[in-house]
């Protein structure tokens, strides 16, 4: 026992019938462990006994002694003994096999993590790549990774309608969760509702554009006032077409594919951060310009958007709202135009890439505020240089966060605390969902945060009632 | 007489009761003088004795017989004496004190045209500036303008509300009109109407943006395939208040102001040339974010856009149609965007101020296409380069019109066969109230072009209807 701080995670299993696991993480340290009456969720500090001696499984055999004295409807997971501080960093486990995996493995590893555990869909796959980037373990079953021992921060990089059931139990589990977005605001609330029941994981989205130095810079300008009052935010992305090679859920608007999705729900994300505030009315228009191509062709049809262009009113209502205009277009292979300009009464900020630029009313000229610091990096031919050099700057928050702290599962909020939160995904889906419902019905749609989960049986009650009357 | 064409022109005046002066003009040459059933109207070519010496007094005695013969009921309005091909340009007369009018008559000065009368506002207004660009006559009463006896060319660069009004008289009495947008669909529509009844006098609206090279070329390109079949334009223009020094027009929406009204209508008229289609649903949002200024204060407020993003649907309905996104911004002094983008399914064209790149799917950059000439002319500060080079080439096309025929007032159609026409006028200021109720009920808006003129008394007709029912 090298530290007095210890991390204990416990599941708890219901005594009333078959619905189990719902599970707590609980932070456990030696201050009051001795309190015998108390619940691990309400236990922030829990007083050891002077074990600075004890071993591995006498640690276990104690905490077992404990649950069976007086938490009895609660099991002890799994738990770390804490190490030294060169060490502090937790496991990693990845999910996906895509781009992005492929390209966070070795910037994880490059801040200090291990990666010991990668997920892909098929055994080859996950294979595959694993030799590729030297991770021990490789298994297309999630609880596999999810229940990895070394594991304890989960990445999540897999397609959208997946994104749900692996993040909710990797909370339940107790591992900390860095993920992409899911697929549907449902989902999306469902995370929500995990996140919210284990406060002390780390769970943030992985929209990397917010820790890129550019928009960090950018915020930072925009709280000092550098634009004046915020007016107009514009934003573009354009370059080549999101489509795999071959058929898969890129090509289904239904499964989280299109340019709205993929790279739009990042800039939603993006100006809530830059601005501070939220869309409540959204306006927008989608196009499927290539509807098949030499892969997907016959019967086969791509449905998800390849441009996109949408307006969010921001903040307050009427004529104080910011408004905000994108526009996404990947039907332009061979280039990559990634600009976002807001403008205020007294100036301007544009980040064109990874640079950022300002112009104050009164100056004749740009001035360069935030250079391309010549990223030695990997060069990663899909990924565009402003994700990239996002997820390398979330990737160094992260390690921040956990060094921070002394054992292995537990973070400091301090450098993650501009991280979007499983909330902010909610918000980001629930702006993609209006602007799809505005394309649809070609008028100003609302933004409703979803506050419960739809019942899923709420026609068939609707039905029942009726019936009743 | 040097040569054995010239230009006469008639004003009828009705016979039947006060309402007079419906004028129609036409262009007379010596073929077919002789025929004295004819009508000005339906004479293309009239027969003149050989009067290849006649002078000038000599010519006007023959006209007045011939027209107490056979035209009774038709005046001699005014004729010309065609001139050597040196000097075969028409004399110009220029309504307006602007920024436009000011750049604009050095260009028709450089091309070869001389100016003759300068109308302003007021006559301290008219007198410095004819003063400043040596103008021989200036005044503030319109008339003295269009009654000039060596104006044959009429340029009108006022405030679109009164723009109807001179350009509708300006054909009546015969003169060639270019001229400034109007203020109203209602307006465009009665120069539409004055332009159908004499098809034989020049009537081109004053959008110089399609002249300018970048865009005559991205029109070429388009034509002949460069980037497929066409799927987007994307438009940014971006700059400095739109505001006059002085409160007036430019503040007032309904007087014309703003930039959707002002910079708009040239990227809508410019959008339907370039893609040879017409929109036929709009969306859009307006803005004054700058309601009130140093200078424009107290009760004064700013009524006019100084923001506005709207989209176009053009070409076919529904997935086939153009989507065309712009997005104005004159919050930004210091700077200056002109940026035109088409994109296509096998390329793009990007108009960046003067210059034009290309880039095809397949290659890895872009191209220039039209470089920056080096712009030689003036450098005027109030005016971006694409409007002063496309004025420049206006008056250019204007010049070669009027060249390649003999008489001064006489035009040929092919230079200025790609100039908006005052049909396009009345579309493009069709789109922009469009775009205006839009922004208004937040849903898109058709575009239908006024087929009549809607009555004045319509509700007063529909009142008396009900009451006798």
């Amino acid at each position: 026992m090298m530290n007095s701080r210890m991390l204990f995670y416990f599941q708890r299993f219901s005594m009333s019938g078959s619905r189990h696991s719902i599970a707590v993480a609980a932070e456990v340290t030696i201050s009051n462990w001795a309190a015998p009456g108390s619940t691990p969720s309400d236990v922030a500090d829990v007083v050891l006994p002077n074990t600075a001696k004890i071993n591995s499984t006498g640690l276990e055999k104690l905490v077992d002694d404990l649950l069976l004295r007086c938490w009895s409807d609660w099991r002890w997971f799994t738990h770390r003994v804490p190490l030294s501080s060169s060490t502090m960093l937790p496991g990693v486990g990845v999910f996906g096999t895509g781009s992005t995996a492929r390209v966070l493995v070795p910037l994880l590893k490059a801040e200090g993590f291990e990666v010991h555990a990668l997920w892909g869909r098929s055994e080859e796959e996950a294979c595959c790549l694993a030799k590729e980037l030297g991770i021990p373990f490789h298994t297309s079953r999630s609880d596999d990774v999810l229940l990895h021992q070394d594991v304890d921060l989960v990445c999540i990089y897999i397609p959208p309608s997946m994104t749900r059931q692996i993040a909710v139990k990797a909370l339940g589990i107790g591992k900390n969760v860095v993920c992409e977005k899911a697929a549907t605001a449902v989902d999306s609330f469902k995370m929500v509702t995990a996140a919210r029941y284990y406060p002390q994981l780390l769970s943030i989205m992985g929209n990397t554009l917010r820790f890129l130095p550019a928009f960090v810079a950018m915020r930072q300008l925009l709280v000092e006032g550098y634009v004046g009052e915020l007016q107009v935010c514009d934003v573009r992305v354009y370059g080549p077409s999101l489509l795999d090679q071959s058929y898969g859920w890129t090509c289904e608007e239904l499964m989280g594919g299109g340019g709205l999705h993929t790279v739009g729900s990042a800039i939603i994300d993006l100006l809530s951060y830059l601005s501070g505030t939220r869309a409540h009315r959204v306006h927008g228009l989608l196009r499927t310009f290539v509807q098949q191509n030499g892969l997907i062709r016959g019967i086969r049809r791509v449905t998800s958007d390849d441009f996109c262009f949408f307006q969010m009113l921001m903040g307050g209502t009427g004529s104080s709202s910011v408004c905000c205009t994108v526009t996404l277009n990947f039907n332009m292979p061979g280039s990559f135009v990634h600009e976002v300009m807001v403008v205020g009464s007294t100036g301007r900020l544009i980040a064109r890439g990874t640079e950022l630029y300002g112009q104050r009313n009164g100056s004749k000229s740009e001035e360069l505020l935030v250079g391309d610091n010549g990223w030695v990096g990997p060069e990663v031919k899909e990924m565009p240089l402003p994700l990239l050099q996002g997820l390398s700057s979330m990737v160094k928050a992260l390690r921040q966060s956990f060094q921070a702290k002394e054992e292995r599962r537990c973070w400091a909020r301090g450098p993650v605390a501009t991280a979007p939160t499983f909330e902010d995904g909610l918000y980001v889906q629930t702006v993609v969902e209006a602007v799809k419902r505005s394309s649809s019905s070609g008028e100003w749609e609302c933004v409703e945060i979803m506050s419960h989960e739809p019942d899923p049986n709420q026609n068939l009650c609707e039905a029942l009632k009726r019936n009743k009357n």
